[in-house]
């Protein structure tokens, strides 16, 4: 089972998008055991489309597009799917009904012709009801090759994966079996990880492939088994892990695809009934973004202080204007000072605290561009760091806040 | 001229990680008049890439490739690049210098033999000098096309792209020109905008091309034109522009690229001498984070009180418990609370706030999924609204943050 997703959109090849739709979807489609062969992204050209429809076709078992399907002008994959399956379009009723619903009923606003068209179909397409938007899916059988056309609204796609796709594949295919299995750790980088379990992977059978996927201050280890017999792949995983932990026990957080270090200490804090506070300079609130983004967080996540300004780590945080003169804003004892606040004044059991140069240019402070102080709480201690992360500015956050993460999940 | 981006890494197909490689490098070469033919996505498999490159040979005038350069079994970019070009490897004694400063200087690491690998470089290859990072990009010639070959990790990417490969490229090539002409708008759906709009749409010259970008809240009109003269390219979007304007000024929030309503209003309050601050509940500080994220923010940017948990409004915001108890947490009440105790704990001149359900279950409230009520405060006045922004979560904080933009700006 072969599966290429395609995202149409002159928009995404000038770069003026991200396509994180195509993530989605082939994360989906490898939940059910169909490969993503390969993600293509092509222009609002019909002979582009038309081109890459002819190339795809008896070539891979599922071609999954997004984009095209708006109601405005350059919106032309409806018009390239009748011309290329050579079918003309019809009115859905249903769908009609359901454009009708939203801009009449729910935006209160008169229903254009441009929305009435959005109820237009190829006639040998099988509708996929699109209940998130205006724009339908289409599930079109064309020889060996089942090509399913979604919006590029990324909640709207996903609500059509989700509810129309995903089950429509599973009833219609049998598949082969894909085992994945993540480690999750933090702290070492990829080489000398890789030099640790050196032996250990030269030993893999060969129906298990390892990745390392390394982000700042992490490194996910995936493994992934295929064949026919589930049972038989994943006794093998699982062999592999108990051989593999021993090797790197101590930076191993946790072997869920979630497990980041945020989700495992999230999780640490809600069993033990902890709570957490952030005060943040550099790192502009994304500490507290990532807490906040995990669902649940509200059972132990109190929320963060983000004294962006100089002055509003005075006002808001009441650090002392004598310290910030003294040692500069960009210091252990400022550090110190936010995380003893934000932990009084939200009432949390750990706090966080971060102040540094994140660069490009020396802002209010003279520190070297890429020196950050992070500074935690816990309920019996307090400590500060100085760490030199260099720069660029981008790499400079993502490497506070998780090393932040990190010092804070050795103390729970 | 045209280009053919490639990224090699199962972690992409199967979902783990979103490309955002290569919309950077799309746009770069927008800047400098490449068109990008098409993305393309592969795995980590040596007859993949082979054929991939087999197939682009030729066919495109750059292949820009990321990923695969890791120092790990998985990595076999480099490899396979002497595969196919017949070459082989060579140590190139600068790299080397550069590995080892990174790994004992910076790290304080003893350089293991997969580092000093990442010094090996086929001997036709053209290095790309690696300032970021460890592995080194390389510009391959071969027949009519280029094979340009860089690290995945964004920011080693990123100075490629910037110090390396760009200025190559405009060296190289003498290139058409394109020109771009962004129409930032906000507030209005894009079938209602090509509705008003139509006739001037209609009446665009062939190479002159429209492009809708929707996303909650805004629409970004994108008019491209293509040809050898640039003058008349330029001449012939400004009279667009003119004729467009008086269509729809009353939603226009700039002409920019990045004229997103946050910048916008960022100047604004720049210009004028504002600044303003957050209360964020929903939204979970994202309207403070890309208020942060703007260039020079801290000069109008006071910072934001994401206080989380109903306690938290209490604690930090000193939300009065009875008026919470009273109208429940997701009110008008409390939202004009939150309001005015922000500008005040702040000091700023405007403040936003959010307090609502986004779902996907009920919260602390009994409100409705996709209720949010935002308060505004400015110089010289407060107000709220009540919003019903449906479902799925993440529509619903992007329209609400969108929303809080727009009516502030319409303050200022």
């Amino acid at each position: 089972m072969k599966a290429t997703i395609v995202t149409i959109g002159d928009e995404i090849l000038i770069g003026q998008i991200v396509d994180s739709n195509s993530s989605y979807i082939a994360k989906a489609l490898d939940k059910i055991g169909i490969a993503t062969h390969e993600m293509l992204s092509i222009s609002d050209d019909k002979e582009h489309i038309l081109t890459t429809f002819q190339k795809l076709q008896n070539q891979v078992d599922v071609v999954l597009i997004t984009g095209g399907l708006g109601p405005t002008k350059d919106d032309i994959t409806k018009k390239t799917f009748c011309d290329y399956f050579n079918d003309s379009l019809i009115e859905d009723e249903k769908v009609l009904q359901h454009v009708k619903d939203i801009i009449e009923g729910f935006y209160k606003r008169p229903i254009t012709q441009l929305n009435k068209d959005q109820a237009l179909v190829p006639s040998k397409a099988k509708v996929l009801f699109n209940k998130m938007g205006t724009a339908p899916g289409m599930w079109m059988e064309h020889e060996n090759t089942i090509f399913i056309s979604m919006p590029g609204v990324p909640y709207e796609m996903k609500y059509l994966i989700d509810n129309e796709v995903i089950p429509n594949l599973v009833e219609k295919f049998e598949r082969p079996f894909i085992v994945h299995q993540t480690i999750m750790t933090y702290g070492r980088g990829e080489s000398l990880i890789a030099e640790e379990i050196e032996d250990w992977e030269n030993n893999l059978p060969s129906f298990i492939k390892l990745a390392y996927l390394p982000s700042p201050g992490r490194v996910r280890l995936r493994l992934t088994a295929r064949g026919n017999d589930e049972w038989v792949l994943k006794e093998a995983i699982k062999n592999q892990i108990i051989s593999l932990t021993p090797l790197i026990e101590e930076i191993i957080v946790g072997f869920e695809e979630d497990d980041s270090i945020e989700v495992v200490l999230g999780r640490k804090l809600k069993e033990k009934g902890f709570t957490i506070a952030t005060a943040e300079s550099c790192t502009g609130g994304k500490i507290g973004q990532m807490l906040a983004s995990i669902v649940g967080a509200s059972s132990y996540f109190k929320g963060s202080l983000v004294t962006y300004a100089t002055q509003s780590k005075i006002d808001v945080l009441g650090v002392s204007k004598e310290i910030i003169e003294k040692y500069s804003v960009v210091s252990e004892e400022v550090a110190l000072e936010m995380v003893n606040k934000v932990k009084q004044i939200m009432g949390s059991d750990y706090a966080i605290a971060t102040t540094g140069n994140a660069g490009p240019s020396k802002g209010d402070s003279e520190a070297d561009l890429g020196v950050v102080y992070i500074a935690i709480a816990t309920p019996n201690k307090v400590f500060v760091e100085r760490f030199d992360f260099g720069q660029p500015r981008e790499k400079v956050i993502d490497r506070a806040v998780n090393k932040a993460f990190e010092l804070v999940y050795k103390e729970i």
